[in-house]
């Protein structure tokens, strides 16, 4: 058995943005190497884009776990998922599994699978492959750079309170917002007092075939239904007209 | 020759932060596809980091062509050598060839394939391939995450004024201090007065065979000669002890 143990390990692929093809090399040739994978589903059950991503990278002797993460762990009831599904993996990796967790965008970033990291780093072996995040991918998408030189970034949660956005918009030459979703009005309003709505581009479900893309924020509606996937990149020094 | 011409088309593609399978799989592919590729040099003549990076998915057709690009454009002589530069990349993309640029990191955030797109991007076809940043790459690797939920992320350069980078520390729960070479004294005073030392990660040469990496900084001697690329991560939510 000690030989076996020696090969279990957990790994944790970041997927990039959306599209298969902007997963790095590494992360694609370790998905073909996995005993069991554990994909986030999301409200719908059994539904994972992760695991869309990824699929093709699979090896057919996989065995894929599609479950519902919780997206936070602040109360007893998501604690209690959370260290259940580290529970279980500690188990697959004790037997001498090679057990991957895939997580959109790059791991480390706005991403639960830090949950699993606090629960496991002292317990098992584990290795993170970082990925494209979703501002990354729209700064080239949209031939829109984020900084240059002595130049600084900053990336936000647009559930953030205002002033602390406003903030960011005047300390930083390039700020990222992302949540973007259910609050367009008042970025765009706060990106008109600020006068940057002609140095920002609005992106959702970028390099996806669903893929939107605003370069003129003014001429946007204020009620614009915009998707879940939604993030703004702003940079001052970069003009879109 | 229309047919050619509609081929032509330069691809400006992000290698990463060093190790060559944390390139994406869309600029693997893509590198295999060129026919010319501009690399560049670093201060010694003739050498590319980046195009030691890229070697591996080159097609045996490929002509490379390494060459010093200046770090700014800020004089008359830089902008002249962009300028002569972007001439060349046009003619030969109008000659219908598939023309590369590669590009450190992502060639999105602080790098000068920025002084390359805004002199071309109105008068040829351009492709941009993002890639893995250093900073994501180093909280991979030393499993040391970016951000959560709420949370916010600065990006900054220590030439910087310290109290700006004083500043960004108190405002948001993750700071990356990119280009602490030369300064690595006075940025470990700082976060010695913020009580920040035990909340952060130094990494240099981030994947790559000589990467160096320190989790306890208060130890780091003050006079430590750093590597050019390094780059400290502080997160003031998660504790290296």
């Amino acid at each position: 058995m000690s030989q076996t143990n020696t090969r279990g390990k957990l790994y944790a692929i970041s997927t990039g943005p959306g599209a298969s093809d902007l997963i790095t090399v590494r992360g694609a040739r370790m998905l073909g190497e996995l005993d069991v994978l554990y994909a986030p589903a999301g409200r719908k059950q059994g539904d994972s884009l992760a695991l869309s991503i990824v699929r093709e990278y699979l090896s057919s002797k996989v065995q894929v776990r599609t479950r519902h993460f919780p997206m936070s762990s602040n109360d007893d009831e998501k604690i209690a998922a959370w260290d259940a599904i580290a529970q279980e993996i500690v188990h697959q990796v004790q037997q001498g599994l090679r057990v991957g967790f895939v997580s959109l965008g790059d791991a480390m970033l706005f991403s639960t699978w830090v949950f699993l990291l606090e629960r496991l780093e002292h317990q098992i072996d584990i290795e993170i492959i970082p990925g494209i995040s979703s501002y990354s991918c729209i700064a080239s998408s949209a031939q829109f750079p984020l900084c240059m030189e002595q130049q600084s970034m900053a990336v936000m949660s647009c559930t953030a309170p205002v002033q602390k956005l406003a903030s960011a918009l005047t300390d930083h030459e390039c700020v990222v917002l992302m949540k973007v979703y259910g609050r367009f009005a008042a970025i765009k309003q706060l990106l008109g007092e600020l006068k940057l709505l002609d140095h920002a581009v609005l992106m959702a479900n970028a390099s996806m075939d669903n893929e939107l893309s605003y370069r003129q924020l003014a001429d946007v509606s204020d009620d614009i239904e915009l998707p879940y996937f939604s993030t703004i990149i702003v940079n001052r020094a970069w003009s879109t007209r």
